[in-house]
């Protein structure tokens, strides 16, 4: 499966060189390449307990992505899912580690246990205090002695970094790593393997199958289930975790496994909020990706029974983007609606001239219902004139509601009428015309520089503009020569509509989807309507 | 596919209830479900400018993501890659714009301009003000008239918030958001298309392929091309961004699609940094999941000429995780390797007793090396045997350059041969074993003190204990024994090495792969040779 790598010799390197290089200066490198991939902080003097974690890569944004003032001094970087070196992790150890030592924090594989192992003796014997905490946080497989390291060893990144940061000694530092780990509980849940970078991703589940109980190397989890939904999902998971429950409230760490999606994952949230065990939830962290297994569609639950100074130090801020904080979990707060706009009683009335006018223009929309159509029919679905009548006809049915001798109301009130009966864009775009048409009449404007705000309106909204192929092309000229009578817009209207018949390009509407030959020689519906309304009006 | 959800119904309800929970009580929601989805910050007050976005759902975290002190005021969202309505965006707007106003802020697609533009007019006659600025930073299609609206819409969020925040009116806000939205400019590239919630994802690409110029809703990109590596589809896409680069220095923000892992995308941005445009990117944002399709295995880059100003306000502190904040952008940071630990001068010394002790230990190990590898082949590949012969010969070899009269000294060369002749975890653990002696000999612990010191580090690290079928069930009853005489340790080590046939149940080392019937009655390889050690050293 293709990927975005170059060399697959340099994928690590690569990575972490983008890392440290969009940092802002806040992160460094050893030099040490290729054998060595360490990450450290680059404002770092010695003067506080460092904290050191790493494994193999592949777990992104863990373990370099936490490097960091308030959690980690360094992260030791193996190959994908590969330990790193002794020597590696030696360098890093004596890179960071002053007079106040360092902890290491290691997950519970055999490779990570040894090579940090033996790292860390060495260090020893050139006289450096060096504590390590184990995590084996993985509740997949009941009573293994040697339970993996999965996500829960964020916690304690966090725990001992802030711990660190506040200036502790080594010990109180190894003290608040070592509770959180022992007291740390995951389980983690696929719909997918996950995808070596230039390999292929296994397909070891069938669809509508999940794993459950899986570590963070692709390998298989402890129990294949049938996928229904993700509610039933996290109950599976949520089983597993109930026998570790004992104290009143935990801490939840929703991690992304990789491959999930945040819509997913925010869905995983409610899910967890509203299943059995969500009330002993107090507080979250995530959703996010924190301890990843590549791209594998899946996630994990850690659970901590963090006590006071534990929750102090997992919400004392940080500048690491990849921590995504602490926070208190509860049912999302509902805030009430809007009053509804209260129905603006309008009182009708009257105005006989505006009401002859509208009279003519929706007979005349009537009346070229079937031209209209014929005409739509070249680059639409053929319903122009008879969207254009039935808005008509409620307009005439309505008309001894209408506020006829308020130039704004009867505007706003069209505006209305025309949303509400025609539907589509063009409703929509009729609706913002005349809306905005009032609201410059409301101003005091002149009815033609308030259908002219209108007509600016709506081609913002509508992002046509005249040459488009649209009822603009005969609208904008029609406004522009309204000033000098009737007449001269109809005719102003009727040029622009007949010059759409040459536009056979249209870069709006739904003319645009349609190819030039189609359109060549016929008009646009729209602008076609626009003149003809004005062409009545002139006539009268 | 299966994905994370319940209800297909409720996905949005779901993925925003889960938000809202998960926000620590700093956003809420209207309570318009289940037409209308609205985020909003829970502390808001109306005093100053409001900005909302929106748009149809599958982008996430935008928009709700961004919803907090310093970007939005209120999100709309729609179902998946479909608009909100009308109803539900003036909701929004009505339930956060006071005197100060708000700012729409839409990316251009006709559906969102639609609705967005009825509502803003609405909202305008009931007297709000209300200003909007639309997106369209794809340049992907060439001299298209209505570009996408993509990721670079991030930039419009956050300058347009950080200025409200701020306290500027309406007109300032507006003129910072246009000037953004006018500048900024992107494109996408995919290696894949996108899952819909509930649906399959369709399989356009063939593998090696890959798709440029594409949005953010799985429509097909602008071109397919093939895919060798990173660098290569990077400049590809680069070709299409340089026509556009006039400023000296632009904002680069590198968007992962939804589907492409840590690792890669920080792979790309090394590939950005050493690529030809490199040198012009003095800042960058992410790279982070920010304007999302789903989980397309894909990127975008979106360049943005940033004045002073804007820096300032893209830099604005925000306590919304999803805004991975701006960064400079340089060369990778490297610290010097620590000097390389001095090869410790140790002088030779003379110490006839320990060297009979260490000659006949070698001696015995090298005799046993047949019998441990049969013993080895039962639960492993049969070289126990071979590995400490080895070992044995290397000490033998060097006897004349051990420090053989000062036991700290002694125990830390043995550590060294130990790891660098055996290999592997032995190798490591017995080097772990000696070096931890050492440390604790240095302290002045008598030698069996030391010894002890050395397996309870040993069992720390390799996470045995006895009992486990290793060659701790051998050395650790003789350590113990070992006060009253070898005679006592050997005969320890000998019942503690026979013990381990009948442990048929490994927990730690390779013998806990195999099935209990093949170690039935066979003694562990590790614990035997112990064992012999203590019976050579007991029959002198």
């Amino acid at each position: 499966m293709a990927q975005f790598i170059n060399a697959k010799t340099d994928i690590i390197q690569d990575a972490i060189n983008g890392l440290v290089a969009a940092s802002g200066g806040r992160l460094a490198r050893l030099d040490g390449y290729p054998f060595t991939r360490v990450v450290v902080r680059s404002d770092w003097d010695k003067e506080k307990v460092a904290i050191i974690s790493g494994g193999g890569s592949g777990h992104e944004p863990a373990h370099a992505g936490y490097v960091g003032e308030g959690m980690l001094t360094a992260a030791i970087c193996g190959d994908v899912f590969a330990s790193p070196s002794v020597d590696a992790v030696l360098a890093g150890i004596r890179a960071v580690t002053g007079a106040a030592g360092c902890l290491l924090i290691v997950k519970n594989y055999t490779g990570d246990r040894l090579n940090f192992g033996l790292a860390a003796a060495r260090a020893r014997e050139s006289g450096l205090k060096v504590n390590m905490v184990i995590v084996g946080d993985d509740i997949a497989i009941p009573d293994l002695k040697q339970p993996r390291g999965v996500a829960g060893t964020l916690f304690v990144h966090k725990i001992a970094g802030a711990t660190a940061e506040s200036g502790r000694d080594l010990d109180v530092v190894t003290a608040a790593a070592q509770r959180a780990a022992d007291q740390v509980f995951s389980i983690g849940m696929s719909l997918s393997t996950c995808t070596m970078p230039g390999g292929a991703r296994e397909d070891r589940l069938a669809e509508g199958e999940i794993e459950l109980g899986l570590g963070i190397h692709g390998e298989p989890g402890a129990e294949t289930l049938p996928f229904e939904t993700a509610s039933k999902a996290l109950s599976s998971a949520i089983e597993r975790l109930t026998p570790h429950l004992e104290a009143p409230h935990y801490v939840a760490m929703l991690n992304n496994l990789g491959g999930t999606t945040a819509l997913e994952m925010s869905i995983l949230v409610e899910t967890l909020r509203t299943s059995r065990i969500g009330d002993r939830v107090s507080h979250i962290i995530g959703p996010a990706a924190m301890m990843t297994a590549l791209d594998m569609h899946g996630f994990s639950i850690s659970l901590y029974p963090a006590d006071r100074e534990d929750l102090e130090r997992l919400s004392a801020p940080t500048r690491i983007s990849a921590w995504p904080g602490l926070n208190s979990f509860s049912a999302p707060g509902v805030v009430a609606m809007p009053a509804a706009e209260v129905g603006e009683h309008v009182s009708p009335s009257l105005d006989s001239r505006t009401e002859a006018l509208l009279k003519s223009c929706c007979t005349a929309l009537i009346e070229a219902e079937p031209d209209l159509n014929a005409l739509d029919a070249k680059s639409g679905d053929g319903d122009t004139g008879s969207t254009l009548a039935t808005a008509a006809r409620a307009i005439l049915d309505g008309m001894d509601r209408l506020p006829l001798n308020d130039s704004t109301l009867l505007l706003r009130a069209l505006g209305r009428i025309l949303s509400e009966t025609m539907g589509g864009s063009s409703g929509v775009l009729l609706a913002v015309f005349f809306s905005a048409a009032a609201e410059a009449s409301a101003k005091q404007k002149d009815l033609i520089a308030a259908l002219s705000d209108g007509l600016s309106r709506m081609e913002d909204v509508g992002g046509a503009k005249p040459g488009d192929r649209t009822m603009i092309d005969a609208l904008a000229p029609a406004l522009e020569a309204l000033g000098n009578g009737f007449a001269a817009a109809a005719s102003a209207a009727r040029e622009g509509a007949n010059a759409t018949a040459a536009m056979t390009k249209a870069n709006a509407g739904r003319a645009s989807y349609v190819s030039a030959t189609k359109l060549d020689g016929h008009t646009d519906p729209g602008a076609e309507a626009v003149a003809r309304l004005f062409e009545r009006i002139a006539a009268q």
